[in-house]
C-alpha cells in the first residue's frame, strides 16, 4: 500500500485539485479483426490529446495474476493494500444499496428461505421471490420493532429478489461470526457462532434477532425463514483527509462505489445524474468544495460483462466526448484508469494490467505517447506498477508532497 | 533494499570492475519547444553508443511519488532502503564539510544566536554573521579546550554563515536527543533532552559542553549564544566490503558525497579535481586498487536547481565528452544514472523516475535503444524498478554472483 506514515510526514498544503476518473473494468483484450481492444478501437480524440500531453502506464489493482473484485479494486486505486484491508461482504452489500454504514455497525447479507415443519431448509432462496415480496417481508419485520437491548439498533433493508441486508449498530460490536446458512437443504439454519471472544455478544444479539424475525414471518409462504452470511464490521479504514490531507468526494451512479469511497472518508455526492456527461456536470457543481474527486463510470464494466465489445467501446467514446466538461474545470492532475480489466471476450473481470493515463500539465513527464490504449500504456513512461502507487503519484504531481530527507 | 543476506551467500570472487557514475539530479522534464529533456536535448554520442551496446531502465530512489534528498537518494543507489536506514541531519552536516565521522560519533548542527541579558534568544541566527566570524568563534571555542570526561572528545567546525557542526566522540554515546533550538525568539535555548535512556549520558555531556562554550562566547556580539539541532549518531550502515565483497571508493568534488559513501564503507579518494574530466582522471589513477568506483557529478543538480535548462544540458555534454577517459579503463560494468530527478522547469528535486544506463560489454542484454534519454529509459529492457535493485544488477553483470539454488 501507499506508505501512509511516510506520506503523512511529507504532506504540504496546496491549492491543487486531483481528479481520479475510473472507468470500471476498463482494460480489454484485442479482438481478431483489427487487433484492437475496446479502448484502442474507440475514437477518443480528447484522451489521445491528454496522452500526448501526459504520461501513460499500467497497474495491477491487487497483484500480478489477480482478477480483482470491485471492492479490492477500488481499495487498490485509493492506495490501500487490498490484501491488508478488507471490506467484508456484509458491508459491501450494505453500501451497495446506499446504506450509510458507520464505524459502530456490523452488517450481514440475508436470504429469505423456505423451511419445512421440522424447521429444515427446503429452498435456500424461497423460490426466488421477487424484490417486491422481499420488500414487503422487510417492512413486516421492521414493523415488529424487535428490541434487543438498550443502545443497540437493527436496520433491515431489501436488496433484490430473496436478498436483504441486516445492519446492527451499537457500541463494542464485532463481526467475526460464522454464516447461519448451512449451504444445503434438509438442515436447519445454523446459529450465528462467534469466531472470537470479542464477537460473542454480537453473535448472541444476532441469534436473538433471528429468532424474533423468524417468528414474524413464520406464516409467510414461501419465505418463512431466513439465513445470514458475510457478517462484517465496518472496516475502520484510514481516511483520505488524514492520510493524504485531501478533502475528497465521490461521484458515482451506483451506490456501491459511493459507499466504498465513503469508507475511506470521501463525501458521497448526492445527485440525479444518469449519464456520464451529467456525472461530470456534478463534478463542476462541487468543484470548489474539494481537493480530490473520484468519478466512477460503471458501464464499461457492465458492457464488458455482457460480452458486448462495441457497446463497451461506445461507453468509452461517451466518456471521451464528455471529457471537455471535466477539462474545463482545469484539474491540476487528472488520472484516467480502471479498477480492473473486463475484456468483453471473457465476459468477466480479469487479471490483465489496467491502462492508466496521468495528465498534469505543470508536472507530468510527457512520454511520447500519441493515444490512450493498452499497448501504449504498457510502453508508457510510468511503467508497470501496483495500483497502490497511484495516490503517491497523484499527490506528487499535484505538488502536495515535500522532499524526503536532505 | 538489496537483500544483503541473500547476496552474501551468492558472492563469488571476480576480477571485474564496476563503475557507478552518478549525475546528481539527472532526470528532467521535456521542454515545450522540442519536447526534449536536458538529457534528451544533450549531444551525447558516447552515451548513445553505450545505450546501443547496453540496456536502459528507470528507477525510483525511494519510492513512487517521493522526491528524494541527496542522502536517501544515494543510500538507495548504494542498495540501502532509505526508509530503513537514515543518515541523521547532524551526520549529513558533518560529512558535508568533509569531517570524517566515525562509529563512535554523535553529530549536531549548531547555530550561533544572539541572547539578551535574561538569556532569551533575540536573533536565532545572530544577524547572519559571515562565515569568517563563525570560523573565528569556532577557533575561540576550540582554543578553550573544554574537557568533559576522560575518553570523550568534542570537535567543532564552522560550516557557513552562523552555522557550525559539533561532533562528540566517545564510547557508548547515543543520539536520540531533542533540539535545543526553541524555534522562536523570546525564549532561552532549551536543554538537550534525551529521548531514550541510552542517550541520557550523551545529552548531559552536550549540556555541559553547551554551558562551557556559551561561557567562552558570552561577551561576543552579536553571536553570544548557540543552539544545537539534528543530533544524530553515525548510522552504523552495513559496509560494501561485507555485503557486496567490493573494495569500493568514492570520487566526488563535494565532500558530502564522499562522506555518504564513506558511511557505507567506501574509501574517500582525496584529489584536486575540479572538472568532470579531472574526476575521471582520478578514477584512472586509483583504478588498480578498487573493484567499485562511485563517481559523483554535482553540477547537473546545481544547474537544474538554478532552473537553467541549457546549463544542465551542457554539464551532461561535458560528462559525455570526458567519458572516453573512463571507457579507456575498460570497466566490466558501467552504470550511468542519477540519485533523483531535478527538472530545471521545477528548480527542485522531483519524484520523476531517474533514467539509468547499464553497459556491460560481456553480459548486458541489448534492448534496441539508440540513445540515452528519459523516454528511451522508460521503454528500456530493465523496466522500472527501485534504486535498491541497482547493486544486485551491477554485481550480476560483473559475474560476481553465483546461481541461487540448484
Amino acid at each position: 500500500m501507499a506508505d501512509f506514515d511516510l506520506l503523512r510526514t511529507l504532506l504540504q498544503p496546496a491549492q491543487t485539485k486531483i481528479v481520479l476518473l475510473v472507468m470500471d473494468g476498463l482494460g480489454g483484450l484485442p479482438r481478431a479483426e483489427d487487433d484492437c481492444t475496446e479502448l484502442e478501437a474507440a475514437h477518443t480524440p480528447n484522451m489521445d490529446r491528454l496522452a500526448r500531453e501526459g504520461c501513460l502506464g499500467q497497474h495491477y489493482p491487487v497483484g500480478v495474476g489477480i482478477a480483482s473484485g470491485s471492492g479490492p479494486g477500488h481499495l487498490g486505486l485509493f492506495g490501500y493494500d487490498p490484501l491488508k484491508y478488507e471490506i467484508g461482504r456484509g458491508v459491501l452489500e450494505a453500501v451497495g444499496i446506499g446504506f450509510h454504514v458507520t464505524p459502530r455497525d456490523v452488517c450481514a447479507r440475508g436470504n429469505f428461505c423456505t423451511l419445512d415443519v421440522q424447521g429444515n431448509i427446503v429452498d435456500r432462496r424461497a423460490g426466488r421471490i421477487p424484490t417486491e415480496v422481499c420488500a414487503r417481508l422487510v417492512r413486516k419485520i421492521n414493523a415488529a420493532r424487535i428490541e434487543l437491548e438498550a443502545g443497540v439498533e437493527v436496520f433491515v433493508e431489501p436488496v433484490q429478489d430473496y436478498r436483504f441486508v441486516v445492519v446492527m449498530r451499537g457500541d463494542d460490536l464485532a463481526g467475526q461470526i460464522e454464516d447461519t446458512d448451512p449451504q444445503r437443504v434438509g438442515a436447519p439454519p445454523l446459529p450465528a457462532r462467534a469466531r472470537d471472544a470479542a464477537s460473542e455478544r454480537t453473535a448472541a444479539l444476532f441469534n436473538r434477532w433471528v429468532a424474533e424475525a423468524m417468528n414474524v414471518i413464520r406464516d409467510d409462504h414461501p419465505a418463512n425463514g431466513l439465513t445470514l452470511r458475510g457478517f462484517a464490521k465496518e472496516p475502520g479504514l484510514p481516511k483520505f483527509r488524514d492520510v493524504y490531507g485531501l478533502r475528497a468526494a465521490a461521484i458515482a451512479i451506483y451506490p456501491m462505489y459511493r459507499g466504498v469511497a465513503a469508507l475511506v472518508g470521501m463525501d458521497r455526492i448526492e445527485h440525479q445524474a444518469r449519464t456520464i456527461r451529467e456525472e461530470f456536470e456534478v463534478a463542476a457543481r462541487v468543484w470548489n468544495d474539494y481537493d480530490f474527486l473520484f468519478i466512477h463510470v460503471k458501464y464499461t464494466d457492465s458492457r464488458g460483462e455482457d460480452g458486448d465489445f462495441a457497446a463497451k467501446q461506445a461507453v468509452i467514446e461517451e466518456v471521451d466526448a464528455a471529457l471537455p466538461v471535466l477539462l474545463d474545470l482545469r484539474p491540476d492532475v487528472l488520472i484516467i484508469t480502471g479498477d480492473h480489466s473486463t475484456p468483453s471476450q471473457l465476459r468477466s473481470h480479469s487479471w490483465h494490467p489496467v491502462p492508466l493515463l496521468l495528465w498534469a500539465p505543470a508536472t507530468a513527464r510527457r512520454d511520447g505517447s500519441t493515444h490512450f490504449g493498452e499497448r501504449a500504456c504498457a510502453r508508457g513512461g510510468l511503467g508497470t506498477f501496483l495500483a497502490r502507487d497511484i495516490m503517491p503519484m497523484a499527490l506528487a504531481h499535484a505538488l502536495r508532497l515535500q522532499k524526503f530527507g536532505a
